[in-house]
């Protein structure tokens, strides 16, 4: 008999705005300002989230996750 | 004394595609398909991830955690 960890029994945010019931952010298309696509964060250890900042790869390389942001274009 | 487990030291993707090394979306201007916005999940337990479907509410009750999504605007 073994016992499985699951990832769904802890917070997945260690720190970032904890004094809110709930981190929503919005993107708008001015806040690519111009350049061709911008990188928001999805591991919630970045330290310029909303934005990805590439605390990910730390993460994942210290719990053998696999996650990674979301990367929104300016154009198709 | 006591022992703090924290959020970091875990795995935050359950199982989103386990097969790759990195989860990476992308979204074009496309993909809202005419609608004024559309919400991306951030908490890994959406059935329709990237979207999110609301699953981080059911997260946030049964973790304390505090993670909702990012939602993108079609216009500013
Ligand atoms: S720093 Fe969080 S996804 Fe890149
Ligand atoms: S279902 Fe994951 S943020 Fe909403």
């Amino acid at each position: 008999r073994s016992l499985t960890v699951r990832a769904s029994s802890e917070p997945i945010n260690p720190n970032i705005k904890k004094d809110v019931d709930k981190v929503v952010d919005t993107v708008f298309p001015k806040d690519l300002d111009g350049k061709p696509q911008a990188v928001y964060c999805r591991c919630w250890r970045s330290a310029t989230f909303p934005l990805c900042n590439g605390a990910h790869v730390k993460h994942n390389q210290a719990t053998g996750d696999n996650v990674g942001p979301l990367i929104i274009k300016a154009s198709d």
